[in-house]
Order: C-alpha cells, then sequence, then structure tokens
C-alpha cells in the first residue's frame, strides 16, 4: 500500500498543511517508507521532488514542508514497495511530455499483468506496475489522438482507459496534465472541497490547524482528494469503489 | 549568454563544489539571474531542481549546495533570458524520456528560425529555443531508431544533429542520457579531466578551495565541462569551435 495525495484548485494554494500530514505516514505514523515524491504545476512548468528515502526523516520532505510553493494542481505519494526495488526511478510520481504539457501520474495498487500491455512510445525508466501503467494510459491516447482533443472527448476516454486498468488488479490513481485532476478509485480514495465560509481544520498525523478563513479569499476552491482523510473535523467523502473522477479548478467535473 | 555545467564521473562524485561557482554567477559574480536548473542521475532515475529565482538567491540552490547528493551524470545551467519568458517551464535543463531512460538537455546561445523544425513526436512545453531544439534532436533519433542504437551509432548521429544545430545560430549545449554526456560547442567551452594523483582547486566565484586527494580514491575519474573555468590553479582545455565532444565514465570517447 501507498498513500496518495492529490489537490486541484482554481488559485495558487499552498499544499503544505496536506503534505505534513502525508509526509507523517511516510514511517512515522505510516508504515510508506520506501520513498515519496510530489508535483507541483506552476503554470505550465512542473516541479518534482523524488526522495527514496522515508518522508517523515527526508531532508528534501522537510525543505518542500517549508517552502511556500503555491500550485494549482499537486499530486503526492508515499511508497510501501512492492514490486520494483526501493530507487530513485521508482519513485511515483512519474512524469512525461504529451501534446507539450506535463503529465504526471500516482499509483497504489498492484496490477496483475499489466507489464503484459504493449508500448510504443512511452517507456517505463524503472520498473513499477505503476509505470507500465502510466505509459500504457499515454501511449492510448497518443496513439488516438495526436493533439489534445476537446476536454469532454479526453475526460471520458480518461475514465474508459482506468477502467480498463482497474479490471486488472488495484488501482487507485491520480493522473493530471496540470489542468484536470483525474482520479481513479478501486479501493480507496476520499476528497474534499474546501470553499467559502472556510472553517478550521485539525490535522490527524500531525498537531497541527489552519484556519483557512485567514488563508484564502472568498472564491477560493479547492478539492484535496486522499487514500485517507488527513483532518478529523472536516467532512470528507468517500470516493465509491470502481469510480473515476474528474476534478478541474478546485470543482468536480 | 547562459552558463553551463556538465560532469561525467566513474564514480558517484559530490558536484557541490563546481554547482557552487555555477550558482553565484547566477546573479552575484554573473549576470545569469533569468532562472538556473541542474539535474543529478541516480542510476537510471533522474533528479531535477528547477527555479526561476536566481541561483545566488534562491532558497533551493541553497539545499542544492548543502545536500550531498552524488552522481555520475549531472547538468546544470544558469539562464540569462533572450527567448522566453522568466518561468519554470522556461529553465533548463529540460527532461524527456526515450527509449526507457531519462534525457536531460541544456542550452546557451540563440538558434535561429529553430522554431520551423518541424516536430512530431516531442513537443515543447515551454516558448524557447532551447527546448524545441531539444525536442527536434529526440524526434530526430525516434524516427530512425526504435530502440537503443549501439554506443558508437547514437554517438556519430547526435554528433550530425548537433552539427545540423550549429548552422543554425550559438549552440553551446550539453545533452545526456545519463551514460554519456554530449556536448556542443560553438562559441565558448571548458573542461578539465580530474584523476590521480589529485590535488587542490580554488574556486573564481567563491572563496572556497578543495583538496581533491581527501575526498576521492586512486581510480576516481571526473570530467567536470563548463562555459567558463571554475577553477583559477587548474589547467582547462578550451573546447574548438564547432567542435562535439563526448565523455563516458569521466573519459573523453
Amino acid at each position: 500500500m501507498c498513500e496518495l495525495l492529490g489537490m486541484s484548485a482554481n488559485v495558487p494554494t499552498d499544499i503544505r498543511f496536506s503534505f505534513t500530514a502525508l509526509a507523517k505516514r511516510g514511517g512515522a505514523t505510516g508504515p510508506h517508507a520506501d520513498g515519496w515524491g510530489i508535483s507541483f504545476y506552476e503554470q505550465k512548468g512542473c516541479r518534482n521532488f523524488h526522495d527514496p528515502n522515508p518522508s517523515a526523516t527526508s531532508e528534501l520532505a522537510a525543505l518542500v514542508r517549508n517552502y511556500p510553493i503555491k500550485s494549482k494542481t499537486v499530486i503526492a505519494h508515499v511508497r510501501k514497495a512492492n514490486r520494483g526495488r526501493v530507487a530513485l526511478e521508482n519513485t511515483h510520481p512519474f512524469t512525461r511530455e504529451l501534446w507539450g504539457r506535463a503529465w504526471t501520474f500516482a499509483h497504489n495498487g498492484q496490477l496483475k499483468g499489466v507489464k503484459a500491455l504493449p508500448l510504443s512510445f512511452f517507456r517505463p525508466i524503472g520498473t513499477t506496475d505503476s509505470e507500465h501503467a502510466f505509459c500504457w494510459i499515454l501511449d492510448q491516447l497518443v496513439r488516438k489522438y495526436m493533439d489534445y482533443p476537446p476536454a469532454r472527448v479526453l475526460d471520458k476516454e480518461v475514465k474508459r482507459l482506468f477502467g480498463e486498468l482497474r479490471k486488472m488488479g488495484v488501482f487507485n490513481a491520480l493522473l493530471t496534465d496540470g489542468r484536470s485532476l483525474y482520479a481513479s478509485c478501486s479501493k480507496k480514495l476520499t476528497y474534499i472541497q474546501r470553499r467559502a465560509p472556510f472553517g478550521r481544520a485539525t490535522l490527524i498525523d500531525a498537531e497541527m490547524q489552519v484556519d483557512f478563513a485567514q488563508e484564502t479569499t472568498p472564491d477560493d476552491k479547492v478539492i484535496i482528494i486522499a487514500t485517507q482523510p488527513l483532518t478529523h473535523d472536516e467532512v470528507w467523502t468517500v470516493v465509491a469503489p470502481g469510480a473515476s473522477l474528474i476534478f478541474r479548478a478546485g470543482e468536480v467535473v
């Protein structure tokens, strides 16, 4: 098992509060000590931090927790290795360029036989099932569409591909091109939308409380999606097993 | 003008000494204040730090200067923007996956008409001439070879593509797949090989001296390539304008 964290917001939003909880689960309050990674979008650019060391004790994770990077789209992951040795190239999120955008992907679960899926253009650098699945998704997309299809067409196709992968095992996953955040739930995924009127929230994994009313404007909308709820005083929506969800600019599409 | 830094070594080597000098040139001892980036290989994995802020004052650059990441292959770049606005997506080095390896590229110079070169598979995320040139190189390679060609074949083809780009303007560039470090010199590039017997070296841009004899074993070989010499008490080899060089495991191929 690994843990996933994703964010979709309509304004650049600080992820540190949520990342602090996730990072704790990487070796302190959780067993996911085989590396961690986080990808932030900054307009079309994408910033990636990866570390095969436990996030709870990682120097790089400490930097990320203290670095005020604001982003509209974030994917993060803490890893408990099952397939693929503990190494930088096996550390999620994975990133590739497609149609002139950076695509990012993180996965939790195991996919039986996924490596038998043929790949032509996108190839894994590491040895995880997850990266193979990511490459397969992008390969399928580029075979079908030479350029960006309309959002509705792309949304439908990504959901279809997610459905194919869920047939192969456990596919809790987050995928983004920096605009849309696609989520697949096989077993366990939960999300929350924060919007006005904003209140307080308290982390489960760390002694940390935020009053979002102090940090936001009335028009801000932020979706946080995670394997398990990160706060104990907010209402999280449990995603139904077998569902795919799409978020854009802090809204469920 | 921008400044380039590359390293090829036969053992994982600490780049901090050289990076300290380069980072200083990003806004302190040099005018390259429009961002910086560095890519380290760790086996097949590649770690990237990018920042559109001046490296001389960047918090992230301070982390990299203090973080003991050892690598056999490194590319770094400090930027003085001429084409493409100051933004994360325009910050070198650029990275793409080809044939299951991470390829990294950084460039200094301007290429007239490079954006007219057609691209099919690899597309720029940002708006620089440099990223377009990088995508063109990879596009040409993947059209010609579906899988990794033998090193000698690949070396020859990369040199040919570098030659084509040098005809379009100034193309001082570094390209790597983590194994081979390819360098193109239009105008200005210099390198040094450090090997036993190791001595002391003193940076030009910062008050810093290293006694490599304390840091190395007798078998270590390290090539450092840069726009300008980084130390004032070692002999740097000036690369001839119009030349392409290839380094592997700390040796000139």
